[in-house]
C-alpha cells in the first residue's frame, strides 16, 4: 500500500561557502501517478556524494547546475511500487536518480535493475556503482600504475579511496592512503591492505608523508587539493601521474586562498618532472562498465577487496549526513536509507 | 692552420634573478690536443636556447646543474678541424655539444655528421633539431591535435613555437600564436600561415585572444607561462590538452608571484573540464628523431614549412644575445656565429 505523501528535499537558496541548513527545503507533496510507459519507484537508499556540492551552485559545473525548488539530485536504490514500464515489474530493484525524496518516477532512463542474489543492493551506488567505477578509470586508465610504484591516494577511507588504493595494491604497487582520523587510518590499513596511512591532521604529516613514501610518489590519486596537494607535490617523481578526481577542500572556498601564486611553481615541477596532470570525470568513462563489473565483482566476491558503508537513517538526516560528508565526517561510503532494506 | 688560443665563456656566478654581465666570465685557453679516440672541432653556430637559464642554478633540474667555472652548455655546429676518430675526417660538419667557446673535443658521443646538401648545417640546432623535435613531440604525441580543433602557442615566432603552429596548421588546425612585438605577429600570420596572432604586451590582450578563439581552445602549447597561461586556460575547451615546455615567464623569478594562489582555481578547471596538463622534455623523445626529420624535413624541402633564424656574430656577442632571449628580444631562432659558414 503506497503511501499518499512524498517527503522530498529541495534546494532553497544557493550556499555561499558551506551549505546551511537554510539551503535546502523539507516539502511534503502527493506521490506522484507515474503514467503511461513509466514506473513509480520507493527509495530505499539515496547516495551522498561530494559532487552534488558542484550543482548547488549556478552555472556550468561538469553538468548544469540545479534550479533553486529543484529537488536534490542523488541516485538512489529503489524498488519498484508501480509499473506500466515493459521490462520493469513491481517488486524489482533499481539503480535510477532518484533524488532526495521518497518517491521519483522513472521512463526507465539511466534506470538499471539490480539483483540482490548477485551483490549487496546498496553497492550499486557504491563499491559497485559510480564511486567505484571511478576508482578504476581513475587509477587504471588515468593513473596507468605499474607494478612495484607508489600509489598514494587522499581521501583514502572514502568511497573512491578506498577502492583506488585496494586495486593499487592488486597491481604489486606500494599504497600509502591520506585521511584524517586516526581510526580512519588505522582501518586503511588493517582492514584495506594499504602499506601506510598518513593522518592530515597530523603536525608532522609532511615527513610522515614523506617517510611513508621512500621511492617518492609515482600516481597521486587527487580527492582533495589544499595543503595535501601541496604536501604531495614535491615527492611526485619524474613521470608521475596524477588523475584529478575531486577537491573537496575547496568546495566550499568563497575566495581563492592567500598567496603568494603557486601556480608557477607547480608548472614548473610539472615540466622538470615530466608530471602528467589529468581531470577526468566518471561519466565520460561508462564504456569501461563491463570491465569494471567484471574485476571488482570478482575481487569482492573473492575477498580480495572489500568496502565500509556509513548508513544513516531517514531522509531527514541527509542534510546533516551531507554536511558531514563535507567536512570529511563520514567513515565510508555515505548512504542514507530512505525505507527499509527488505533484502537485509 | 689552427690558432693555439681557444676562447671560452664560463658560469662564474649563479645568477640571482636576470643573468647579469658579471655571471659569465670571458677565459682564453691553449687550444686542446684531443688525443687518441677523439677529434678537435672549431664551432661554427653555438646555439642558445632557454632551458640553459635552469643549467646555471645549483642543484638539479631535469639535468644536473653546470659547475662554476664550467664551460656554458649549447649545441654547435662545428667543423672537424684535427681527427682520431673512425668515421670522422677533417672537414666534416658535426653536431656536437662543443658549448660556448671556439673549439671543443669529441670523442664521438652525441655527436653525428651533417651534410651541407641536405639542409642548411645551421638547421641541424633549430627547425631540424632539438627545438624542432620539440615542437614535434610536443605537439604530435602530448598535444595530439585533430583536424578542425583550435591549437594556440605561446612564442610563437620563436624557434619551438612557430615549428608548433606550421604543423598544426597542416594538421587542419585552426591556429593561433601568440607573441610580443607587432612585427613577430605580422611574421607568424603572414610568413607562417598562421590563422591569427595576438600580442601579449596589448592592452586587450585577454579580449583579443579569446576573440582569436571563437571555438575555444583544444591545445594550448605552453612555453611561457605568467599572463600568457593566465589568459588562455579559461578558454580551454573540455577534453583540453596543455603540452608543458617552458616557462620563460618565471626562468629569472626568485620569489613566487604575490597572490592569491591560482592552484584550486587551476587545478578546479582542470577536473571540471577534464584538461591534460603534461610537462615534456625533448631528450626523453630521441626514438622520435627518424619520423621527425622524415616529416620536417620534408616539409622544409617542398616548402610547406619555413623557419627564420636571429644569427648575431662572434663569440663576444654571446652573453648579450642570451639576456635578449630571456626578455624574447630575438626573432627568430637563436645562434651565435663563432666563425665563418664555410658552406654559405
Amino acid at each position: 500500500m503506497t503511501p499518499h505523501v512524498n517527503r522530498q528535499i529541495q534546494l532553497a537558496n544557493r550556499p555561499v561557502g558551506f551549505p546551511a541548513d537554510s539551503d535546502f527545503r523539507f516539502v511534503e507533496s502527493p506521490v506522484p501517478d507515474p503514467g503511461a510507459g513509466r514506473m513509480l519507484c520507493r527509495t530505499i537508499y539515496l547516495s551522498l556524494d561530494p559532487y552534488m556540492r558542484g550543482r548547488m551552485n549556478e552555472g556550468v559545473s561538469y553538468a548544469k547546475g540545479l534550479e533553486l525548488g529543484d529537488v536534490m539530485i542523488a541516485e538512489t536504490v529503489s524498488q519498484v511500487v508501480e509499473s506500466n514500464l515493459d521490462g520493469f515489474s513491481v517488486g524489482d530493484y533499481v539503480l535510477t536518480g532518484g533524488g532526495w525524496q521518497e518517491f521519483s518516477v522513472s521512463d526507465g532512463g539511466g534506470t538499471r535493475k539490480l539483483d540482490p542474489a548477485q551483490a549487496p543492493i546498496s553497492t550499486a551506488v557504491g563499491v559497485l556503482g559510480m564511486p567505484g567505477l571511478t576508482a578504476y578509470v581513475g587509477l587504471l586508465d588515468i593513473g596507468r600504475p605499474k607494478s612495484g610504484e607508489t600509489v598514494v591516494v587522499s581521501a583514502a577511507s572514502g568511497a573512491v579511496g578506498s577502492v583506488v588504493g585496494q586495486i593499487a595494491r592488486l597491481k604489486g604497487c606500494r599504497v600509502v592512503g591520506i585521511a584524517g582520523a586516526r581510526e580512519k587510518c588505522d582501518y586503511v590499513t588493517r582492514s584495506l591492505g594499504f602499506d601506510a596511512c598518513v593522518s592530515h591532521m597530523s603536525n608532522a604529516f609532511r615527513g610522515e608523508l614523506e617517510a611513508a613514501c621512500p621511492e617518492g610518489v609515482d600516481v597521486y590519486f587527487e580527492n582533495v587539493g589544499g595543503k595535501v596537494f601541496d604536501a604531495v607535490l614535491p615527492l611526485l617523481n619524474t613521470f608521475a601521474r596524477v588523475p584529478v578526481c575531486g577537491r573537496i577542500a575547496h568546495s566550499n572556498q568563497t575566495v581563492a586562498p592567500s598567496g603568494p601564486d603557486q601556480v608557477p611553481n607547480v608548472m614548473g615541477l610539472v615540466l622538470v618532472r615530466r608530471v602528467m596532470v589529468q581531470g577526468f570525470i566518471v561519466f565520460d568513462h561508462a564504456d569501461r562498465e563491463p570491465d569494471f563489473l567484471r574485476d571488482v565483482g570478482g575481487w569482492i566476491r573473492s575477498g580480495e577487496l572489500t568496502y565500509r558503508e556509513d548508513i544513516v537513517d531517514g531522509l531527514e538526516s541527509s542534510v546533516a549526513a551531507f554536511q558531514g560528508l563535507m567536512r570529511g565526517q563520514n567513515f565510508g561510503k555515505l548512504l542514507v536509507r530512505v525505507a527499509d532494506d527488505p533484502t537485509r
